[in-house]
């Protein structure tokens, strides 16, 4: 157990299946034989779902075993930090949760979109990222928030993907998502459909390629095959379509990265990239836009994804679903997307180890 | 055997592999139970593709077997007819080969791409829907054509589906791709990425709708069940990407559809629609460009899909594969997409009738 890393959890939305998803990760053993996890969020919220939690699961049992389900999370209780008490932490050895007081859990109506659940989820974040930045905790897990909740809090950022970018100053940064059967990366994100091509340079689709291979390389320990899709329908067929995207910037990015070395093809036809016989070709696909990559990745790995943003000085990944409102605190809501982001945030842990030594 | 339709079969581009698919389907017995099919290509072609497939069938057997192929190839030769006696045809009852003049075989270079193949490929396309507005023929299936061919013989139209538009004179129209685990349906088609906002209007959508509404019903013989994709990144997510092209084009649209009776619901975030549980709810999905349909499409309908063109005054199918020049003349590939064009456009045929009645 001695080379645990140290994760930080962000308990994400209040009012979201987050708060939830945290408590089940805290309490498990298969996550914490893997890590050690220190949750970013609130105490009194992670108490109010944990009560809903037992009430849930014993709504039909004997009142015999809904005590026991209570003397269960009261054994378990996990030793609470305020903010200031975590600052003066400096070695981490058993689970903790570190109270923001970010939020009144006693307001906090479940599955309501409200600018407070926008800015407590913020908050969570930011004081994940400057453990991380400090080298207090190793990575960072995130549970998922709310884009509209965000902007309500007058949060300029669209999502984690941007926030942590922003906070942890990267040069370059990009979303790539993770799962056994397809991993993409993509050259945009959460912008409209005709902002994309004006985002798209050599440059900046080289940078992608780049990302992508050195945490594929950390995830494989191997050197990894890559795959760049066109913009336009075909890869542009020569020209035929669109205005030669695929020639002026995708092909030359592709260039300059095979000849430093790295093992990539593109431009791909999209459309094609994806099907069984083309996919298995590549480790991971690079793509332009949002739902270029994510209309196959959900379509394969829907729940047991796993959302990572390379290019940090940090490793961060997080559940590839979103708040689920209709079912939160209701104690149904299923962790395996949270326990892939630790699984896979402690691989790249030890991978980034390995390259660095 | 007495109602089968009489289906015109277009060659296609004569060096890829249309050819010999074709003629696989007029050999094919379950083919000509179920129709009867008038080739529009070139007898030459024909004759010299049926005897590369002879000898590529038979280059690892006996030549007692070899010859049985050739007794067999003779014994099954076709009726072929120039155009101008096709013209004083009026009744169809048995397999006919429309002999085109439109390319000398000898000449033809299998997997190369020429102007003088485009050209071919075009006149064959020309003469079967001149046939079908003259109701010689119950509908068009069409082998594989190279847009790059067709684009050195100085055709304007970018594919298939605007060949067919064009000549016809349809008002409206659009690309289906139809199989038993998919369909979809797509406002904009081969166009470059950049040009695809432009095309979008509350009409053309409300179209699309309604084009895919008809075609379902035909197929289905009841009421379909539709859903019609965003243009951004979750739909806009409410405004937050894109510049509310879902308020502003996609839910009027559907709007109106459901008010006219049909089924339809959107605008549906792009990358949700196509996940296992999403997409079983909808008969059909109306994608709003070339990717957004054709990247979920080929991942479960790859070989097995079928193109059709609706909006259309006649019923046209087609293959939903390239003309895989690689392979070309071979006898390697497989008629299985070219046979379910085929099934599907005797569907067509059946439930256009039965609505008209």
């Amino acid at each position: 157990m001695k080379s645990r890393p140290i994760l930080g959890l962000t308990m994400g939305d209040p009012a979201g299946i987050g708060p939830e998803l945290c408590l089940q990760a805290l309490r498990d053993p298969s996550i914490l034989g893997r890590c050690v996890p220190v949750l970013f969020g609130d105490a009194k919220v992670i108490e109010r779902v944990g009560k809903s939690l037992v009430q849930s699961s014993s709504s039909f049992s004997s009142p015999k075993a809904r005590n026991q389900s209570r003397t269960r999370l009261k054994e378990e209780s996990h030793r609470v930090l305020s903010l200031a008490e975590w600052e003066k932490v400096t070695t981490v050895s058993e689970p903790l949760i570190v109270d923001c007081a970010a939020i009144d859990a006693v307001k906090i109506k479940p599955g309501n979109i409200s600018a407070a659940c926008g800015r407590a989820g913020f908050i969570f974040i930011k004081q994940a990222i400057q453990s991380a930045l400090a080298g207090k905790i190793d990575g960072v897990v995130t549970a998922p928030i709310n884009k509209e909740a965000l902007q309500m809090a007058g949060v300029r950022h669209p999502g984690h993907t941007e926030i942590f970018t922003a906070l942890t100053g990267a040069g370059r940064s990009c979303m790539m998502l993770y799962s056994e059967v397809l991993t993409v990366s993509m050259v945009t994100t959460h912008i409209g459909y005709l902002d994309v091509p004006q985002k798209l340079s050599v440059k900046r689709v080289r940078d992608v390629i780049e990302l992508t291979a050195e945490a594929m390389q950390w995830m494989l320990r191997r050197k990894p095959r890559l795959g760049v899709c066109g913009l336009n329908p075909h890869a542009g067929e020569h020209g035929l379509f669109g205005r030669r995207e695929e020639e002026k910037i995708v092909a030359p990015a592709v260039a300059q990265a095979r000849k430093s070395g790295l093992a990539v093809e593109g431009p791909l036809p999209p459309d094609a990239a994806f099907t069984s016989g083309q996919r298995k070709k590549y480790d991971a696909i690079v793509t332009l836009y949002h739902d270029q990559g994510h209309i196959p990745f959900k379509m394969l790995a829907f729940d047991t994804g796993v959302n990572i943003t390379l290019g940090l000085p940090i490793i961060r990944t997080s559940v590839d679903h979103g708040t689920a409102f209709d079912i939160a605190w209701k104690g149904i809501a299923d962790p395996q997307s949270l326990y892939a982001a630790i699984r896979v945030a402690t691989e790249l842990a030890a991978g980034r180890k390995g390259r660095a030594a």
